[in-house]
C-alpha cells in the first residue's frame, strides 16, 4: 500500500506531520508513504533510523495556506503539495491521498481530477462522532454545499457501508438530518431526499427525519445533511464539548474539598476520548481512490492515525463495496 | 399589559400552563393573562386565590398536536386555541401572544396574519445560547427555512436591539454563521449577506463569518443564520450538552471516592444554569405586537419566565427601537 502525505499541509507542518509518518510506516509492514513537499523541510525531520525503503518524498515548492481561496490558490501555485499529491493518485503512483491541510483544496482538488467512483455523482466528507450509541457517520460536513436529493440519497448508501465495516455496525441505519420528525418537514432538499429514501431498497434501513438533538442520543448510524449543515454540525459539536468542559473544570471539578485530582483525570480521559485525533481523518467517499482530510491543528498522532485509517479502508476495499452497494440502487434523477 | 396563553399548547398543558399563568400574574401587578384554550379545563387548574381579576378564560374548542401540519391542522380546525390567541392579538385585545404549543402553527398564525413591524420583509425567531463570554442570541432558528439576504440582515439589525436591551450588551456585534471565517466562504445566502453588512452603517458592528465552534466561544452577541441551520443549532447544542452531562456523570463524578455527593450537587447546579426554561421563550422578532413560542416541554416555571419576559419586552418598547433601527438602514432589495 502506498499513501501520499501532504506533508506541508496542518498548522504544525512539517515536524508532526512526518513524525506522525514515521510511527505509521514503523507500526505498519506493508505500508509506505511518499510525503510531498519541500525536499529539505521535510528531510531534517526523517529520524535516522526511520524505515527509509517505504518513505520517500516527492519534492515540489508551494503549499496552499488555510485562509486562500483553495481554487484560486491552486490555479496561482501549480507546484503545491495537494495539487502534487492528487496528481500522484491519479498516475495510480499512489492509492490515496492525505493532509492535513487545506480542506476546501483537498476537495477542489478531487472535484478537478473528477476520478469518482462508479455511479458517484458528487462526493462527501464523512466524519464520526461519538453518540450515547456509539460513534455515527455524517455525511456531508462540507465537500458540498448545494446537493441534490440524489447526492444525499447516494451519501446514505456510502455512509452505511462505511458504517458497517469501519465502525462494525452490523445494519446501519440512516436519518436525514431535519428540522422536524414528521415527514414532509423541512426544505424541498429534505423533502425530496426523503422521498428517494422511502421510495427505494434503503427504506428498511432508513429511519426518517432526524432533529439535531437527535444525533447524539444515538438515533441512527448515518446521517445525511448537506455540507453546509454538516459543517455547523461539526464544528458547533467541537464547540459545545470545549465550552462544557471548561464549565465542568470550573463549576464541578474545582471546587471539590477532597477529590479535585481524581476529579481532574477523569476530566482528561473524558476529553481525551473525544479527541478527533483518535480517528484521524475524515474521508471523502465517493473517490476513486483515497482521499482522507486531517484536522488543521493534527499532531503526530492524528496524522499516524489518519495513516493507519487509510491503510484498513484500502484493505478492506471499502470502494469496491460501494461500488456494489450503489448498482444495487436506482441512480435516481434530479429535476 | 395583557398577553393572550395558549392554554393547551405544550407536552403537559394545560395543568403547567396555567400555574405558570397564576405565578406570573401574582409576581407581576401590572400584568393580565387571557387564558386561550378550553374553559372546563382551564378552570380546573385555577386555584380559588388566584388574581381571578387579571386572569379571563376565552373559550376554544380546538388544539393543535406537535405531530400535526400547521397549515393544514389550522384550517381543519379553526377553533384552535393558537388562531384565537393570534386573533386576540389582531384585534388589539392583548399585547403578545405565548405559546409551548406547536412552533410551526405559531409562526404560520402570525405569517397569516401579516402585521409586521414597519419595514420588516419576514420575522424570525429570535434564541438565547449560553457562551463562555455571557448569552448571545441566534435569529433564526426556525421560522423562515427559505430566507433573503435581506431577511438575514434585518434578523440582524433586530436582534442587536434585542441583545442590547434584553441581555444588556453595550455595543452589540453581529457574525454570519457560515463554513469557514474568510470572505467568499459559503453559499450565495452567506456570501450576499457578507456584502449587505459590509456594505451598510451595520458595518461597524459586523463581525463577519463565523464557524460552529465559534459561538460558545462567544465570538459575537447576535448570530445571523437561515431558519434550517438555526433549528439544527439550537437542538444540536441541546443534544451535545444532554450527552456531554451524561458522560460527565458516568466518567467523571460517579467514580469519586469521597466528594462524589458535592458533585453531583455541582452537576445539577451547571445543568439548572442551561436550562431553557431559565429564559422562558423565544421571540418572533419582527411581529407587530409579539409573539413568544416556549419549549414543548414547558413547564410551571418555563411559563412564568416566558410570561415575566414578554412583561418586559412590552415594558422596554422595543419594537418602537427596532423600527427606529431599521428606519435607518437601508431596506435592501434582494435579486
Amino acid at each position: 500500500m502506498r499513501i501520499a502525505l501532504d506533508a506541508m499541509g496542518g498548522d504544525k507542518a512539517p515536524g508532526p506531520i512526518v513524525a506522525g509518518a514515521v510511527q505509521a510506516v514503523s507500526a505498519t509492514p506493508d505500508l509506505s508513504v511518499v510525503l510531498v513537499g519541500d525536499r529539505d523541510a521535510i528531510a531534517a525531520f526523517l529520524p535516522a533510523d526511520a524505515p527509509h525503503d517505504r518513505l520517500s518524498i516527492v519534492h515540489c515548492t508551494q503549499t496552499i495556506d488555510m485562509g486562500e481561496s483553495p481554487l484560486e490558490a491552486m490555479r496561482r501555485k501549480p507546484d503545491n503539495s495537494i495539487s502534487r499529491s492528487w496528481q500522484l493518485l491519479a498516475e495510480r503512483q499512489v492509492e490515496a491521498v492525505v493532509s492535513a491541510g487545506s480542506t476546501g483544496g483537498m476537495v477542489a482538488g478531487g472535484f478537478r481530477l473528477r476520478r469518482f467512483l462508479k455511479n458517484v455523482q458528487r462526493p462527501g466528507i464523512a466524519t464520526i462522532m461519538p453518540t450515547a450509541k456509539g460513534p455515527c457517520v455524517i455525511v456531508d460536513v462540507g465537500a458540498n454545499i448545494y446537493p441534490k436529493p440524489s447526492h444525499l440519497f447516494q451519501y446514505g448508501a456510502m455512509g452505511r457501508i462505511f458504517a458497517k465495516h469501519m465502525l462494525g455496525k452490523d445494519n446501519p441505519t440512516i436519518g436525514l438530518m431535519n428540522v422536524g420528525e414528521e415527514e414532509g418537514k423541512g426544505h424541498d432538499l429534505a423533502k425530496k431526499t426523503f422521498s428517494l429514501f422511502s421510495n427505494s431498497p434503503l427504506k428498511e434501513h432508513f429511519v426518517g427525519n432526524i432533529e439535531g438533538r437527535d444525533i447524539h442520543r444515538g438515533a441512527c448510524d448515518v446521517v445525511v445533511c448537506d455540507g453546509f449543515v454538516g459543517n455547523v454540525i461539526l464544528k458547533l459539536s467541537e464547540g459545545v464539548f470545549d465550552f462544557i468542559m471548561k464549565m465542568v473544570g470550573k463549576e464541578i471539578v474545582a471546587p471539590l474539598p477532597n477529590d479535585r485530582d481524581v476529579a481532574m483525570q477523569n476530566l482528561k480521559a473524558l476529553v481525551g476520548k473525544y479527541d478527533y485525533s483518535t480517528f484521524g481523518g475524515a474521508p471523502l467517499l465517493g473517490i476513486d481512490g483515497l482521499c482522507m482530510i486531517c484536522h488543521g491543528s493534527s499532531g503526530d498522532v492524528a496524522i499516524r492515525n489518519a495513516l493507519m485509517l487509510s491503510a484498513k479502508y484500502l484493505r478492506l476495499n471499502l470502494n469496491d463495496k460501494m461500488i456494489a452497494e450503489l448498482e444495487g440502487l436506482p441512480t435516481p434523477e434530479d429535476e
